[in-house]
């Protein structure tokens, strides 16, 4: 019997639950969740875990690994149309060193202070080098962007380029020896699309942030909507280094399987491609349409106008062979 | 220079944030942050993080555990004067054990469901063993119970009995032979004094739960509260079998200094005597008065009527060379 992953753990075990507050408007199994207090103040919350060896190599600069931790937790607050507000840190050390803690602290304020995020609790603890933050934001007006609402003739929209982290960690790894640090940037110190974000729900039918892949997370746009999907891989947005290794390596699935880009993935009806060049242009985020939305089910990659196969989705915990940063 | 404990680290780190939320009522350092967002509707929130070897013995059945990682968090709420109503789950695994993962959700939702608590949300990661839990209640129609608050006269109350997660640890290690299932049920399986709670606010001037050991969290009171006190030792409430083992040991100060027990201390005004004893009456919740809130600072302990030093205090994460379940 093949042991189950984590979409299929958190099916199989998290959601048998009895109990149903009046005040969850969206639970379990989207990018937040969402507490409606009153029609104009929505709050969105969400959580993420970085693990030391799993997430991230353990000698990271720890101003990047503080940024990191709460960059990943605003990626999926921008992906619900939130603003964010607060942060909540769970901060595990094996041990005391007060010159990496206080370069981890600066990091985190001072992503937390230029979108505006207040620390309001949190825990320390001793053990194996791990951070959980959990953020909150609020939605002001409309329901938060979910990942069910996609329709058929939406279009298809992906914020910056893809495959940016995915090539940095090459380059860590040493399996790829063009430097680009930018590329290193990217899967040190992502950031995430809040100010584009916060206008996502003007527009957006659904949306997700694309920690797993382009493949496996717009997969769960169209899995919760009920809906395929066509891309054009010409129309993906690439960086110039991530077209070399593209050109070099041959692999030019990369840029689709690979996670830790923090883009916005979304779509939309064709009537706010006008509302959403202004918002892109308004908070100086590059946004490119890679594709439609079509009836039926499943992604259809076309390359050089021919639909091609992916050997491998998106990175599933416990059940890849992969070790994830 | 010594190194920093964890209240230092947090003062020192953490502390010097330039953000500040409007609707942020109450921030770093209390059990619960509390964010007003109507005077009707404040919601109360909190997270705790159980470390496998740290926090609990890394064979410790998992239904037990499940119901601690949320337990913790709701006392952190009752000390708080909140309602639970929601949580968020981060857990990290080191394999894929459906069994124990069945195990791990049935102890959590089954206390879940107790006090009803949706889950709403969380993330599951590959790593050494660890869960953090968040968890978020609402204070209805008055501000949350404080530390700060406790005034000179104010009585000082105690839930439950203490000693009784020092005792099972104690038993859990060899150290103590003499069987207690009642103690070893406090230390694996906590019952946050969820429903004595949410009636704090009615009289409580100034609230913490018990975790770090009862002198460290009084003293948390005292100093946020500008107040010293008085503690009568044959006041505090101990099990026969914490009874027992301080006689057997002679070890009077492990019911001060043990921690874990998840019981509530809070003060109240004398006048508030019979509203407290109606909420004990109400809830089935033991209280006992031990001891007052004097002008000055620091807890003084009288033991036989004479004042006693303590010689070790709470634990103090990193300071400490004795290791945490």
């Amino acid at each position: 019997m093949q042991r189950p992953g984590e979409f299929e753990i958190i099916r199989r075990f998290f959601s048998g639950q009895r109990v149903a507050d009046v005040n969850t408007e969206i639970g379990i199994g989207d990018d937040c969740a969402v507490l409606n207090f009153t029609a104009a103040a929505r709050l969105a919350l969400t959580t993420d875990t970085l693990v030391a060896g799993i997430h991230f190599f353990s000698d990271t600069d720890p101003t990047r690994l503080g940024h990191k931790a709460l960059a990943v937790n605003l990626s999926d607050l921008a992906a619900m149309g939130a603003r964010p507000r607060w942060a909540l840190l769970a901060l595990t050390l094996p041990e005391n060193d007060p010159e990496w803690i206080a370069a981890f602290a600066q990091g985190f304020f001072r992503l937390a202070e230029r979108h505006r995020v207040q620390l309001i609790g949190g825990d320390t603890t001793r053990g194996p080098l791990a951070i959980t933050v959990h953020a909150l934001g609020t939605v002001d007006g409309r329901p938060g962007v979910k990942r069910a609402g996609a329709k058929p003739g939406d279009a298809i929209y992906l914020t910056g380029s893809i495959g940016l982290a995915g090539l940095g960690l090459r380059i860590r790894q040493g399996a790829y020896l063009v430097p680009d640090e930018e590329a290193l940037d990217r899967l040190e110190a992502p950031q995430p699309r809040t100010d584009f974000g916060i206008r996502l729900g003007e527009f957006a039918s659904a949306g997700i942030d694309v920690s797993d892949g382009l493949a496996a997370d717009l997969g769960h746009i169209l899995e919760q909507s009920s809906v395929g999907a066509e891309v054009d891989w010409e129309s993906l947005p690439l960086s110039a280094g991530v077209g070399r290794y593209v050109a070099d390596s041959g692999d030019w699935q990369m840029p689709l399987v690979a996670g830790d880009d923090y883009e916005l993935c979304f779509t939309a009806s064709p009537a706010y491609a006008q509302a959403i060049a202004s918002a892109a242009d308004a908070t100086a985020t590059p946004v490119r349409r890679i594709g439609t939305i079509r009836t039926g089910s499943g992604l259809i990659i076309r390359r050089r106008g021919r639909p091609v196969e992916l050997s491998r989705s998106g990175y599933l915990h416990f059940v890849s062979g992969e070790a994830r940063r």
